[in-house]
């Protein structure tokens, strides 16, 4: 099976189911730094980045709203002095959709350390 | 008495005291659209800024931040495509300094608009 990172994102309609507990346990160890939380009531992939000044941390949320903006799926970026936390989830549906795990593999690929 | 937004930092060395209960009320009618809010057993002041998609949200995001850089003195800043959402405090004495209400109005000088 290709990796996730290497996956590209499909285009989503509002009323597409969001992934079941078994689909999320499939694919997590792909991902394994990240958390899955539930933000009011909504399902999200979460992950902190550190890093070592502002403008690192800065660098990579520009790094990450590059590419959201490449592929047209947007994360929420926390950018902190001591690191960057990244939130996908999939607004349209209201929880995860295999697209929030493909960007969480991508995001991941695009650290390269604090 | 000169607007807060006219204001420069001042160095804070870690000791110094955090604002009394007065001094924030006194302060706070200049940046009346900020929430005092406790986080962590931290006070903090905290905006949210309205935008119309993620490029706008990020451009605000990178605007604070060269001012943070500039002053020296370092936000949290929530980058989402409906909206930024900034969070000023001062690490070092764990609270609220006059330079977080100064950098709040110098914030609120930035904002154009979503």
């Amino acid at each position: 099976m290709a990796p996730l990172a290497a996956e590209n994102c499909v285009v989503c309609r509002a009323g597409a189911p969001t992934m079941t507990a078994n689909e999320i346990e499939e694919l997590k160890p792909q991902i394994s730094d990240w958390k899955v939380i539930e933000r009011d009531g909504i399902l999200q992939l979460e992950r902190f980045y550190a890093f070592r000044n502002f403008t690192q941390s800065l660098a990579f949320t520009n790094e990450i709203a590059a590419l959201a903006e490449e592929v047209g799926h947007h994360p929420a970026i926390l950018t902190e002095w001591v690191g960057v936390t990244v939130s996908w989830w999939t607004h349209k549906i209201k929880g995860l959709h295999r697209n929030d795990f493909i960007m969480a593999a991508k995001t991941d690929a695009l650290y390269k350390g604090g």
